[in-house]
């Protein structure tokens, strides 16, 4: 605190300054007799900053780590004009993420679909006669080549399978439903704590007025006094300044319980937003190792698909036109005999 | 031949041995007081061929090749009991093998279409907007995710260009329309040669009656003159002895004209059968080495499709939620000046 308080003296009428915002002040300059006095705090929303010209520079709590606890302090103003705290704008981003996940395991669904139907497409056209009756050598590699469809058919339905299991599922269920309760509590736990401070700001408005009234009644009956123009007593005179006293020890307590109502909010909007900050790393990781689990399943994919050309590429290899000729000549032919002259 | 024939002397009667089947005489057995003559050949349906078991066993003309030319001597029956030369199996299976190209170019155009479906989607999918305001770090990798859908959509589309160019076209031009007109030319040779087998063989049947009726005639003008049963002069006989000198040259003359067309056609069927043998090796080669292309468009499709992962990997490998906060940080933040106690 820069300006001292005076438990018996005079005591100089505190400045309380702040924006022109809905709950705040009104900035006002007072210059005493004694020393000009510079506005060094300032109250926006019943939050209590100091004023950032005048102060020597906040060390961050945490430097270089752009941490939650570091900047949302102040309240922001959303685009209808209405006032957002900080915190506020944590949660949404937290819940903002979780719809993240949401969509990206939709995303994954929609995979699994047009998976499922190409597997499908693949192992129907397997099944199909044409060529069916061609034989031999070329007519294995041929059946060969029409079955590895149904493999290939395979590989992709195991994909979407693990698609389902290893990538889809987690981002759907990561956090699940509590995690919304759980943010509600933080968020209203938060606010409680501002709803405590809002009202011990104004029980410290309240004692303001109350000292200032005091002062200015004390003042009056003194210059009443000098000028002898009432029948009023020393008597009076003291008990107006035992009010006026009185009045600044009630300042002086309000000024305290707000203090340490912001206190307390200060302590969990730290423990709090390093929370939120905890949960968004966990979240950002959660993400990438899935991810990584979906291009993993991509690479297998390919090359089981890969591998399902092995049989036909050694069918095709061992074609044989001789061989075939003779399978085929073997069930087909007519006769060995040749013509020979006719006799006479 | 292995009954001699004597211009000037008795002859004996030459029997022309075949089976029980359309255009052919029935078999008959003839014993002679000189010699017991065994049938060796037999004429079925206008082409005549050795008796199995009495010939020293013929030599095939391509031993070990089970070529054409060797086992379609013959003609066979088919179910409906009409008669089907050997040859004609030949081009049948010919035919059918054209068949079989344009069954199989019928495959790939059905794989074609199902990869269009599959990259058709997949490139649909790329453009989802879900969780497209994911920022950041992670924001990049997943939108690198989604835009791979449309690189491996590219690399399915050009797989099934490529399949459509260098399989589908192939097996499907190949050949062309003129190749059954080329097979219709060899029907028609081959079958016009049969014809002129069949015309000549008539004309040694009736040249062979004629001569049969001649040496009765001879037989009963002998027989007559011997017990002076009529007045005939020896004139008359010696006209009857000509007539039957003439039918046995007539009988000869046929019979080498029908030899001359069966080997005619002899000729032609080799030629023609192993053409039809080297169209039916250049077919299997062919389709061998498009289906052979068919497994290596395979092959590149999935390497490339894999390829598509590297700027995901790369992206997510790079995932970090310290940089992402940053950014977010920067962008969100309501203020870094922290609360203060309020002062008196």
């Amino acid at each position: 605190m820069e300006e001292s308080f005076d438990a018996e003296g005079s005591f100089d009428d505190a400045s309380c300054l702040s924006s022109q915002s809905p709950g705040s002040t009104s900035p006002a300059r007072r210059q005493t007799k004694e020393q000009e006095i510079k506005e060094t705090k300032i109250t926006i929303n019943c939050v209590t900053f100091p004023v950032s010209t005048s102060t020597p520079e906040q060390q961050l709590l945490k430097p270089n780590e752009w941490s939650y606890c570091d900047y949302f302090w102040a309240d922001k103003r959303d685009p209808q004009g209405a006032t957002v705290p900080g915190f506020e704008v944590l949660l949404q981003k937290q819940l903002k993420g979780k719809h993240m996940q949401k969509e990206m395991a939709e995303f994954i669904r929609e995979r699994i679909k047009i998976e499922e139907e190409y597997a499908k497409n693949l192992s129907k056209l397997s099944q199909s006669p044409l060529a069916a009756q061609e034989e031999g050598t070329l007519g294995d590699a041929w059946a060969q080549l029409k079955k590895s469809l149904t493999d290939e058919a395979e590989v992709h339905l195991k994909f979407s399978s693990k698609l389902q299991s290893e990538v889809e599922k987690p981002l759907l269920t990561f956090r699940g439903d509590n995690f919304k309760k759980d943010m509600k509590k933080y968020d209203h736990h938060i606010s409680d704590l501002r709803k405590q401070l809002v009202s011990r700001y104004a029980a410290v408005e309240k004692a303001r007025r109350a000292l200032v009234d005091r002062q200015k009644d004390l003042e009056v009956k003194t210059q009443q006094l000098e000028i002898k123009l009432s029948n009023k007593t020393e008597e009076d005179i003291k008990k107006a300044r035992r009010k006026s006293t009185q009045a600044g020890d009630d300042l002086m307590r309000c000024v305290d319980l707000y203090n340490q109502a912001q206190s307390k909010w200060f302590e969990e909007m730290v423990t709090s937003s390093l929370e939120l900050e905890r949960l968004e790393v966990e979240r950002v990781e959660m993400i990438q190792q899935h991810l990584r689990q979906y291009t993993t399943l991509r690479h297998e994919t390919d090359m089981f698909n890969q591998s399902t050309l092995e049989p036909v590429d050694q069918l095709l290899q061992s074609v044989d036109p001789g061989k075939d000729r003779e399978l085929w000549v073997r069930e087909h032919k007519t006769g060995e005999l040749r013509p020979v002259d006719m006799d006479i």
